[in-house]
């Protein structure tokens, strides 16, 4: 699905520099028996500008559009398998599809490469650090066969920083070649320190990400994995608040969805159930106060319609319930007020001055939309991004993540990834598009 | 599924006395084109008591043990079909599987009887009374079509009193001869009422009511319709609490079902997911204070396991969060003070003032359990209890509510289902197996 | 759902003798801590006959009616727990929920009495016999802690009869007191004969059946496990049929499902999708022939209607298609011919010999309903009939079938148990509600 | 999901000339109220090919790559929205999806351009030839509002060529100014004949294609709507098979699933369900005899792991079971062989000839993959082609189809679109992901 047209035409080429680092020339003959045609070498490079005015202009100039890094396995690789030991550790909240990714790591090192030694890092950072006592899970084949029928992450998950040293102290104890690291923007900066103080060591260690995040609001990649399933459950919840809505006289259906900062879950689904009247989301300010807020809107709404559905991202209208002073989470994210439950009592507070009867139903479906296991669609796609991060593991790449835009794979630098996040543009036909669907004014007072 | 093995072995004779009223002599032939075998006359009951000894008792004294109608086509019936005007209408709070009752109803009138003037009343009893204004929806088969694909109910609904005089005027005024009630114990008391005003104006209008909850608390009835599906459902968040207390260290999942008084979709979720490791509910009362009380039974289950799953009823542990003084809602229930938040904030300040870090994911899946389409089980169960609701009401019975109890379908006259509400029964092996399955012990400091 | 009105009120006495037989008297105090009010004793029996004339009649010829005996927990059981090996074997085709019997066999041997040896019997029957040279599953909680969320048998079954002396020498050499066997009538007929034999060998062997059949043909059961699930997938075929049907002019949507010699199956899922307009069983005969048989009922469908929906049970019309001279599968089951094939090419037939284009869609779902995991409904189902078995075999029961009838949970004679098979019932109003349901005429040439 | 890794950088680039037709200049200022940041103008065109290496050629060449036209909303329209007359058709084979395209096309024309005449016509082609005698259909808002919750076509559809001149003289009549035409390569090749019989008579009527194909096999568009729908519901066929197969002794699953020329469903459901052990498609030849041949291989696989499941795509192996002479369907297609049966018999026969005991579940699940309702994703994608199809046909344009490719929707001339048949690349990554998944050997005796 189309989240975001175009959005990497809008950034400089500067910005746009995707040289990916490696640990040094690649030396091994790979075990991979494929067709010579199926590898990928590091000259294979795409462009991420495709509009014909942009590559007009750089052609006037004598010049190249900026390009990135084909992914896929080479024909020749930096560390020697039989000799190899990697990890895994997942970071940060749960999104469905973190065993699949796991799954295909550990089956694509250990079937097409032949490692026999990955360790599974529990819960998060905290398994790397000794105080903790987490003991490391072995991984193989039989451990992770059927964890795809499950959601969550086998080797559990934890928010918050670790001491750096004492991580590639462990890296160094484990004697491990290769960490594969599944996480969100947090998990990135991390990921960069990591790769700062072995590159200080002088190890070499690969770092290799897999970008997750239940928001869909990483950069530089089209579509991260669990959104869709994610999206299939917020509409679940959708459903019914409409339901619930058109069995009361003046019925609304209040939802509350994941999105702290991008709203892309409350935008697809809005656009998958057309029964959204009013979509909320971080990136477009809105009043409540008439004449021009939400809460009139939502009056004339009743009065000619007698129903209305409401979503709103977590994130959205936090100029009303932002904790002052701002407090942090663990992992150091700025803690967001309740808009649901905010909106929840305005609506209900300005009705009944009105006099009006309503029924308002509230949903928050919160972690259910994020702990089931994927869809078809997003474990094929965890499928190949994990594999893709075993490639670029093997071939001695390091500080990159693997991403999927334009419809190719490709290796984006960490440093890179972290620049800026990903938001609905609000001037982008995808928003559009959600306009048209909720058919909601402009809920801005002037 | 079993809910309650042997309900009525312990309930007197005298309060068992199951006989129906009717308007009058059925005169009418039926238009029902069935074999004679399949016709069910009044004089076709069946026993109320199964036990063995019971009836040895029933036998040495030369009687014969409760008995209850069968429900059924009647080969004559009151109602002439080609006069009869009929009205459906739906209570209280959504529940799956309305609609297959409704268009089960239609269906049968139109189809098998002739019926050809059916009234959806909206709104609930607000649709009757004229300050409203809400109009009446004319119920054809074809409007009916398609209505058991969604969720909720075509007609809408209401909470809440209305005078039960400007009903029965209503009835007169559109010449309805057959009401339809499709509600819970609130909705039983308002026909009785109706029914008592219907005879003092010695009318000949037949009430049949559905009995429709979604917590299955309705006596004389193995199982409400939708049950079932609020179970799959409520199955659903507690699999995502599961995945989210095993993905952290010391991780809880904690999950607030519905549930006012009886605790069974709470305890019939938990046999259906063998993960909860307590399962509280209304009708067992627990302390939450040490020692024996949840929060240390918490802690040591976490000691041990490292994670756990709470599920709660939205009825139990009233003595903490109840309101004081007591509030009602419009239908006069007490309202209920939320369980699920006070458990949360317990437990978070438990283990923080022990120094034990936790994790807590609160999941309240609310509406989302009640706003679905009925799963294929409830969606038989429906036709069958609006074509025998249907059969009665057009062989002039009246003030009953239609049943399955035994396996057999059964009419229960409504003076009777309101005289107590269905409980978990805590000495049954219904909640035994509960008990094992969590494997709690008792919560109760003596 | 209701399945059969009354099944039991047409058998006659003599025949409804549920006595059961014990290996010996029970010494041994259960380990399970229940309130004593929760225990069963072999006293608590109750009536199969509910109905008033019956019970009259039996009360003026001062004797009782037909009762049996009460599944539950034992204050007394036979068998010493810490000394107790237990088997079990899962026999024929697969059925959803048969995981969810083994896991709650498990679970309750091991927690609720201490039993520390169970065994899994691989691959049915073959299991027990050396030349096959099928391992044994040593069964533990952990074993089977995720197998219901799997679909099929973690055991693996077989079709076919082995050699009664070869299982009991098995058993002897593994030194197992209890044997468990999930399987349909063909399984009942062999634990018979095992249960004769080791009576002959004067062992102390208790043999307990959970009774399993996709069909839910088994008699002195309301419903086997699994059905709802098989219906709820059969649902999903009809849905698609449907769809096809009326996506082109003179659209034919033909689906087969399963139902051998009964159509309970076909039946139930009619009346769960109201679309269908033809519903073939086994237990009505039908011709295809004009003037009243199927292909012209079909034609005049068509007329009207333009499209038209058909549900045959692989059973039904086994006149036109059944092998001759007769042929039998490895169990000794007479093999069906294909009236789905047949019906498919009779209409193409019929239809181009009349000039009319039509477009028939045949959908075979086959292994699809039974292979699947089983809905909630059916999970807790499986998981009280694991328990029961438990309790009655640990009680020293021996030769019965858990069974579910009347609302309460009963111990079934095997022996009783084969004497028939259950069937639609023509005259019952279940089936009255099908023929309503699809408005068939009756497709018989007279 | 990734199926094809550029597929465009192989095609050359006289081949990627995709300018589009218009019927004349836009004159007509649009009512979309869009901020004009959103609007697309014609010559905002996108690259088709992106490799760096292609770029460098072409800038040393001093010329542009290929590109195509950027779909989206014009500032400036064509027809003259109230007067403008749309119809909508529906050809071939059901896909999931295709209510969703129709009521995205219905509701963008009459909400955002205030178009009010918008015709469905009945069952494909058929339904413009007067001797069927099909009516149109009106379609407003009301009537597409819950259309999407339905599996198949609300117009319904058929196969087969009807004459071209009837066709425009239907659209004559009809005085339709717009025709959208939603379905495969056939209809491709229909709509071209259609536009020039319209370019003939001189007509300003505009012909718009959304492609449509189960099989995934057009080219020029990444994903074809309703394909991962279709995936996931092969994949609960697989599931099924899977556990057939693991539940006997040489238990085997074979599966066939959708895909005549291109085998896109089973790879990518092998993908999704890595228990697949061979995947057989129409685009790699295989055998069936020894020594490299399927029947050998599968009874290498039965020798060391017991159980095998197999995905056969209808179209793969068309060498043995080919009707020789070639037969052709209404549309002038090529009638397959049925592989499936073939490989059942074959491999039953092999070893039966063998004396291997083996147990073959064969699962065809038909037409349930594709007349089932489309999951969320493809739900919003539908949405997204509709309004695309709609803003291109309002500016004008004539003889294209809309496609997404390289995360952008974009204009595709029919004529191009028509050239060639997306196959599964052999060479790609996407299939040796597949191959590495099931481990299969090449199939072929040398």
């Amino acid at each position: 699905m189309e989240c975001q047209l175009e959005l990497l035409e809008e950034i400089s080429e500067e910005e746009l520099d995707l040289h990916i680092e490696t640990l040094g020339p690649c030396k091994v003959d790979t075990p991979l028996q494929k067709d010579p045609l199926c590898y990928v070498t590091d000259d294979m490079r795409v462009s991420l500008k495709l509009s014909e005015a942009y590559l007009e202009k750089s052609l006037s100039q004598g010049k190249l559009p900026p390009t990135a890094e084909l992914a896929g396995p080479r024909p020749k690789i930096y560390f020697d398998p039989s000799k190899t030991r990697a990890a895994i550790v997942t970071c940060g909240g749960l999104c469905p599809g973190i065993n699949d990714v796991i799954r295909s790591i550990v089956l694509t090192l250990y079937y097409s490469y032949g490692v026999r030694h990955i360790f599974g890092i529990r819960y998060g950072l905290q398994g790397f650090i000794p105080k903790y006592g987490h003991d490391v899970l072995e991984l193989t084949p039989e451990v992770v066969s059927n964890i795809h029928e499950l959601g969550g992450t086998i080797l559990g998950t934890s928010r918050g920083h670790q001491p750096i040293e004492e991580i590639v102290d462990a890296l160094e104890r484990m004697n491990v070649q290769i960490l594969f690291m599944i996480g969100g923007d947090g998990t990135f900066r991390a990921a960069n320190k990591i790769k700062e103080e072995i590159d200080k060591r002088q190890l070499k260690i690969a770092v290799v990400a897999v970008p997750k995040t239940i928001d869909n609001d990483i950069f530089f990649i089209s579509k991260t994995f669990g959104f869709d399933t994610a999206v299939e459950m917020a509409c679940q919840a959708i459903r019914c608040a409409h339901t619930e809505a058109i069995a009361a006289p003046n019925g609304i259906g209040l939802v509350k969805v994941m999105g702290r900062y991008s709203g892309f879950i409350a935008a697809a689904a809005t656009l998958a159930r057309k029964e959204v009247n009013f979509c909320l989301i971080p990136e477009e300010d809105f009043d409540i106060e008439p004449p021009q807020g939400l809460l009139a809107a939502l009056e004339r709404r009743l009065e000619t319609r007698k129903h209305a559905v409401i979503v709103v991202a977590e994130g959205a209208g936090q100029k009303y319930v932002r904790p002052d002073p701002p407090e942090y989470d663990a992992s150091g994210n700025l803690k967001l007020g309740d808009i649901g439950k905010f909106l929840k009592e305005k609506i209900k507070e300005y009705f009944t001055q009105k006099g009006i009867e309503i029924y308002l139903r509230y949903i928050d479906p919160s972690y259910i939309i994020r702990s089931v296991p994927a869809i078809v669609d997003d474990r094929i796609y965890c499928g190949f991004l994990g594999q893709y991060a075993t490639h670029a593991a093997m071939a001695g790449k390091t500080g990159l993540m693997v991403s999927y835009l334009n419809d190719r794979y490709i290796h984006v630098p960490l440093k890179l990834a972290v620049t800026r996040r990903k938001h609905v543009n609000l001037k982008s036909r995808f928003w559009q598009s959600v306009l048209e669907s909720t058919g909601q004014p402009p809920l801005k007072n002037t």
